[in-house]
């Protein structure tokens, strides 16, 4: 059986700071739902090992799988490897595959102390490759590491999908134009008779007018539709 | 002094579903850093109580204050404000304020079940104002209760950056073409010499060609200034 739930680990300052719009959780959240796997925590820490370490071991204890975005690369900033491995109480060792790859790509005087670092893997993990890069990102227990870089990490992610989920989650959504106040019981009722349809409601605005959406899902497509004729028909009354 | 660490708690089945971009942690990253206040973490979780409560407890005892994002509407999806009191061990209560506000711009018949629920908030808890909404925001202990709405968790986020950081932080970037592994271990030198400018590499392409950027970022301008010039002297040397 895949996972049928994850976390999202991203690391990185940049994120932290404002300085760059997280982009790869949210590619992430899209895929795990499509796949039929439950995103249930993304987290985002600092470039220190020990909000990383401490962070990785709550969350791959807690969920059935967990996805690090961010920290892979060469500079002194990039210590996700080191932090995982320290995760898993295993050494730090030099990939015989990647340094074979990466001597063979720039050739034995390339392979500079930068490039060097990123050999190196948990003991134990297995790669991730893709076709995006020369350095692959890791797999150790049921943490999946890969690059913070979004091209990168899309492409890592989809070699690591068929992991996770078995029954896609499918999505419906209705637009109202009423307050939320005006249907909040009705839409309370209908939950409470489905317990595998997620129903949420998120208000907007266009002008003055209200006009949000109500948004069902769930992994079974014949209650989605009940849910939604139910919905509906509560809405009409109204 | 004002809050020096804080960390944002993120709301809502709807980003952890792929459904919605999240916008409110990114906005308030940007503020929090201009204001000097230092985000350490950003959590998104589900509309579950176990997870709002724990994650909760754990952010406000770990951090100076928590901003928490989403869930405070009518519908039986919002849940924020009962968490928020039991996380407290406080009573959800009917605040005066809100519920004459609310009767006031709604009439007394207005006033249905669902805009009651908006009148709760943990007792103790002082009002965040702002001219989005009628229903505002609460404030307990050194936790903030926004909204999720991206245009009301703003103006309600700007009615209380005066409690966040001291001193701003400052950010410079220098734009390179060249691939990491390059300029790696002097960027790691530079970065030993500076315990108060963060130094990060944020790899990129343009083309077949690496094009990254190197940001530094400190509560100390002079350092900033400093730091960014032996960055700068260090890769005209490459």
């Amino acid at each position: 059986m895949n996972h049928q739930t994850a976390a999202i680990l991203v690391i990185g300052n940049e994120v932290l700071s404002g300085r760059t719009r997280e982009a790869n959780a949210w590619l992430a959240a899209q895929k795990l739902f499509d796949c039929g796997c439950k995103l249930s925590e993304i987290a985002v820490v600092p470039d220190q090992s020990q909000a990383i370490i401490s962070t990785l071991n709550r969350l791959r204890h807690t969920y059935d799988a967990v996805i690090t975005s961010g920290g892979i690369g060469p500079t002194h900033d990039d210590i996700t490897m080191e932090c995982i491995a320290d995760a898993f109480g295993v050494g730090l060792i030099e990939h015989n595959f990647i340094v074979q790859a990466m001597t063979e790509f720039y050739g034995k005087e390339g392979l500079n102390d930068g490039r060097r670092r990123m050999t190196r893997v948990p003991d134990g993990a297995r790669l991730i490759r893709c076709a995006q890069t020369i350095a692959p990102g890791a797999h150790i227990g049921n943490v999946y590491i890969l690059a913070g870089v979004p091209d990168i990490f899309a492409s890592q992610l989809d070699a690591i999908l068929h992991d996770f989920g078995d029954m896609p989650f499918h999505r419906q959504e209705i637009e109202v134009e009423l307050a939320e106040s005006r249907f909040a019981a009705g839409l309370a009722a209908i939950q409470l008779q489905f317990n595998d349809v997620e129903i949420g409601s998120y208000p907007g605005r266009c002008g003055p007018k209200p006009c949000g959406k109500i948004c069902l899902s769930s992994q079974h497509p014949d209650r989605l539709q009940l849910a939604l004729k139910l919905v509906s028909d509560m809405l009409a009354s109204l």
